[in-house]
């Protein structure tokens, strides 16, 4: 029975204690800011035992800062004192290039052995009280190296939880992550800002279906939360949007030509396998 | 009693067969190209009586004709003479200024009244098979003038199988789907070519997640029927896509601005009521 300090009891947080538990192989140590959220957890199954003091980190074997993208660096910081020697560290952060450089910048950080993380599962929703035991189950987690000795433990935590494990550097880590999901993401507000911006966007609000709610869903996640990760990732994502300007013109100069249908009927065969049909 | 007749036993005709039956207050004869697909009409619950003679439209009161788009203008030509003086015949075609100019030139249109017509609902699934009888509860329906006195028997059977009616101009409409539908349409075939063009897309393919499943679902629908879509609307997709690259323009020069998060709010916070928090 190993100890695992989930430090953050949001979403990602929440689920992850909940799956660990569920498990037998884990003891869950849950520390949040607040006792509102640490109770909360501990209602929702997510941890053994929920804590707001940053110290109670000391008995893990295994930390995982499930924080907003700016707090993790600054949280690492504060807790690493309190941190056992040779403490696994590892955290779910959506970009990582920036992490891990200023990770190995904090002084005394030697002591612990640090892997960047990113499960690549999420929602729109946020809080514990959306955690759910299966978020994690078939989806990707990518670990950033880091201290290599620090993978395997981490393989296994990840694998427990039903998650597959890709071994990544940051910089393919963040060039990946602006394509197949910052690039979404800022696709999202930029169709909903057409609407908003529009003058008879009360009569238009009425017909909107399907296409547009999934082609938007994910400009309802956090705003301050997305912020942070665009900002951290900004050159991926500008090379990223770069891309899909020029796919986006090539679909438009195919507007009104024959070659139309072949156009989409490649975009329909390459996405129709990825999803199980979704 | 009203007899409907459906002409194209799809997923919109199908279901609104279906949809149509239940409230018993409808006969439903499916007219279908294939005696298969007549057949499996039949067996879904769509018709109560399926053919795939044209002729079968002269005993409706009402036909509906919910073929592809390039399909609807040669089928009520074909069947134009065999439906009685005054039915009232409408359609579901996507785009409506080019259907309702056609219309109007066909030879002997007057002894029937026509009304354009675009329900705003779907799934990028098609066929009969995919038929549910609640595809349009709480969808909008768009009615074009057309046929005045024929609005009132339309918006009755609109409003049977759960869904509101909107009259627009075909001008209105077409402006109005290039922007909630055939836009997003559009941003999801190109989101796929930008991965599907990049030489690493083996190793993203694990990592992706629900951001890039939602923002591409509907790349998944029919090519041969979006291609008619985009290009007999093509103007309007094209004011659409300028719109469109403005927002992207405005989002990216946020990007690592202090605003990004004032931007990432406005949208948010727009979107967030739309889908009753989906």
């Amino acid at each position: 029975m190993r100890t695992v300090a989930i430090v953050g009891l949001g979403l990602i947080g929440g689920s992850l204690g909940q799956a660990l538990r569920r498990t037998k192989r884990y003891r869950v140590i849950g520390i949040s800011r607040g006792a509102a959220n640490a109770r909360a957890a501990k209602k929702a199954g997510a941890v053994d035992v929920a804590s707001h003091q940053g110290s109670d980190v000391s008995s893990a074997d295994i930390v995982v800062i499930c924080s907003p993208v700016d707090r993790i660096v600054p949280l690492l910081k504060t807790l690493l004192p309190s941190m056992k020697s040779d403490a696994i560290v590892t955290d779910v952060g959506s970009v990582k290039g920036s992490i891990m450089r200023d990770v190995a910048r904090i002084p005394g950080v030697k002591r612990i052995q640090f892997v960047g993380g990113h499960p690549l599962a999420g929602s729109h929703k946020t809080g514990v009280k959306a955690a759910h035991w299966r978020l994690f189950e078939r989806s990707t987690v990518v670990l950033v190296p880091g201290a290599r000795a620090a993978l395997k433990p981490l393989k296994s935590l990840w694998n427990a939880v039903g998650a597959k494990v890709m071994i990544m550097s940051a910089a393919e880590h963040d060039r990946a992550v602006a394509l197949i999901s910052h690039l979404p993401h800022a696709l999202a507000h930029a169709l909903v800002h057409v609407l908003a911006r529009r003058k008879e966007r009360a009569k238009l609000i009425p017909l909107l279906a399907g296409s547009f709610r999934d082609g938007t869903r994910v400009a309802s996640s956090d705003p301050e939360q997305w912020a942070q990760i665009f900002q951290a990732n900004a050159g991926s994502v500008k090379a990223a949007l770069k891309d899909f300007r020029r796919e986006l013109a090539q679909l438009e100069s195919n507007l009104s030509q024959p070659q139309l249908v072949k156009h989409l009927k490649k975009s329909q065969a390459f996405r129709r396998p990825l999803f199980n049909g979704i």
